[in-house]
């Protein structure tokens, strides 16, 4: 097998991050012109591969080297082009360069199976509401109606855009996926979090993929003047509220040793001016974990937060719950594999959750299903100063190359 | 002295109300054209009293009834006519058709010193962000410059609309008043406050009058992904923020004795999104008092908490002051004169402090001054649902006069 080739690596990340690149940060939207326009240049750079080109029936690209025996299952790997509004180089992209570049290095090695790589459409929510679309039509879940439901006001809906690149949305049930289609599938990633970056360790191998909980906690009490009106005559939202941002971190960080995270990332305050006590304030609660029985328990924590604080403020509170989805546990057998590989490599390792979703969620629905993490700066991402150093880029490549030249021969 | 015609009160309060109403309340902003008309109608229906009216160079406008010696120093009382957007029919319109009543009520009257009614312009800060502008200039408290200085983009500042209207800002210094101009100034006003709505007194006369310490408490942590980042790695400025809010209330609380209020009215969460863990959040505090050490008590509460919070959360906190105001003490003379009467007529009544600013605060800097507070609904005020009953509104009427009436012959 030859080594990663780290200047074609840097070449392609590099080539791809100039479509959407303005000084505020690289906007390549799903089904956007840059996003074909970056898949179309990709594919040229790497026609000396002479990989076989599908595209399902929404758009998600299949790039197929056959093996020995073509009726066996693919070894699958992949992920996406497409980024967030003001994003960086690497989420995605790093997963379908890497992918290629595995390719490039078991070029002259015989393989039993077919190798694919998958690049998905959209996965990022910033353009239609609803994040990975490609790998959700894949697995079944979803239609294009439903993911046409959150389109923005004057925008294109899913659905149109289906239409408008040259797909038929009626069509959509083509691209559904049967279980058991690959032999596996495998998504190499930056962290999008800074555990690695601070602990030093060169690769994540994922064990699971947090599903998030989202609710709204409003809680209603009254506005008054915060001059004329005494610290004990006030129903004050906010000082509730402060009360129940505390006890969201609390109910968290005592579930955090089975993976378990909350965050009050919104509040709204009203009236919202500073001579009024508020009235209403609402907050936007993202609550994950990988165990179900866990985040249970954080929920329920909570809840009892909720009622005492209702009680003690003499408040009306309300939890108003936007999304309550299952974690994803991936493959054990594939974990054991990576943790394989890095132990003979001699690469430091960790075994971890994602809190992030990813294309991998759904794909795990169909098939035996792994993720791989690199470390990345700080652990930016969806940021322009997202960053993952050459050197940590090829330590992840080289140990999906290892693991694909495995499970191909399997 | 003739009783209070609960009638004409009523038909004089009703009738300014319709200047500026809507559906969403009543919007008669400080030199808008309703303003003007509502003073006109307002002069027309009292016609009969015969009074002497005067403008200063800015507008302020005095109504004034001789006495039996013309050379001594009038009693004034007074307040204003202009609105907050979408307010209430009684803030400020109380004080000035209750002083009218009042010149009704001791029309047949002999009294030795001439009683002068006061319309102060631009009471409320919905305009030209300065609250209080007509008293403030009289008291030679800033200039047409400096209240023009917060003037709104596309709207005319303080300057521009006093040309607008016919009146020479660089005149203005002919409104400033004399220290002693007047024998005292009696300010008529609803309680915009809950006390006495809840303790049933329905009377309250004013001790002191609360000024605003206004200023920003920044938070600074790191904005992460709220799914990828353990509770162990994070620096949430909502969480620092969170317990910098129960501080505040818990700092005021400690000093209520003394009269101080504090709030949190807006919270602004960086970059407030429901999936990233906030960066940085601005709390914007208001503390209230009567007495200068207890603020100043409460202030070094929440520094302290501000270090703490600061050291514990390992995030970066600067406190920004916008406003520090000393709080003005009314006459104490004039307060027991009150007092007298309300127990001499057998009125509940309560010595209180005013959180909100009002006109007298700046008149007190002139001639001795005080005020005097009457129920309303609930404590709601700045909002079409302020309401005081009939009623509460004679009473405070009736305890005007009579000491209009007593100090009118001293």
């Amino acid at each position: 097998m030859k080594e990663v080739n780290q200047e074609r690596v840097n070449r392609l990340i590099e080539g791809i991050a100039g479509f959407g690149k303005s000084e505020k940060g690289i906007t390549r939207l799903a089904y956007s012109k840059e996003d074909f326009a970056a898949q179309k240049w990709l594919l040229e750079q790497i026609a000396d591969l002479k990989l076989t080109v599908t595209q399902d029936a929404i758009g998600n690209t299949f790039l197929r080297r056959e093996g020995k025996n073509s009726q066996l299952e693919p070894v699958a790997m992949g992920s996406h082009l497409d980024t967030v509004a003001q994003g960086g180089a690497y989420d995605g992209v790093l997963g379908v360069v890497g992918a290629l570049e595995v390719l490039y290095m078991l070029q002259n090695e015989e393989l039993e199976r077919p190798v694919e790589v998958i690049i998905f459409r959209a996965e990022e929510s910033t353009r239609f509401g609803f994040a990975t679309i490609g790998s959700k039509i894949m697995a079944g879940v979803g239609s294009p109606e439903k993911f046409s439901s959150a389109a923005k006001k004057n925008e294109a809906s899913f659905e149109e855009c289906l239409k408008e690149n040259g797909y038929n949305p009626e069509d959509y049930a083509k691209a559904v996926k049967q279980e058991g289609c690959f032999k596996c599938f495998l998504e190499l990633h930056i962290e999008q979090g800074k555990v690695l970056d601070e602990t030093g360790e060169q690769i994540g191998i994922v064990k699971n993929i947090a599903a998030p909980t989202r609710f709204k906690i409003i809680v209603e009490g009254i506005a008054d003047h915060s001059g004329a009106t005494p610290m004990d005559f006030r129903r004050d939202a906010l000082v509730a509220g402060a009360k129940l941002i505390l006890a969201v971190q609390e109910a968290a960080s005592e579930e955090s040793e089975n993976g378990t995270v909350a965050t009050v990332g919104v509040v709204e305050t009203e009236p919202g001016s500073i001579n009024v006590i508020p009235g209403k304030v609402t907050l936007w609660v993202d609550l994950r974990g990988v165990d179900s029985e866990s985040i249970q328990n954080a929920m329920e924590s909570i809840n009892e937060a909720v009622s005492f604080v209702a009680e003690e403020d003499s408040v009306r509170i309300t939890v108003d719950m936007l999304t309550s989805d299952e974690p994803v546990p991936l493959s054990e057998d594939l974990a054991n594999i990576f943790e394989e590989i890095c132990q003979e490599k001699e690469i430091s390792y960790r075994v971890m959750n994602s809190g992030a979703g990813h294309d991998a969620m759904h794909m795990a629905k169909l098939v035996p299903t792994s993720m791989v993490f690199i470390p990345c700066k700080d652990g930016i991402s969806h940021n322009p100063d997202e960053y993952a150093s050459p050197q940590n880029i090829a330590v992840g490549i080289e140990v999906l190359a290892a693991a694909v030249m495995h499970l191909a021969n399997e």
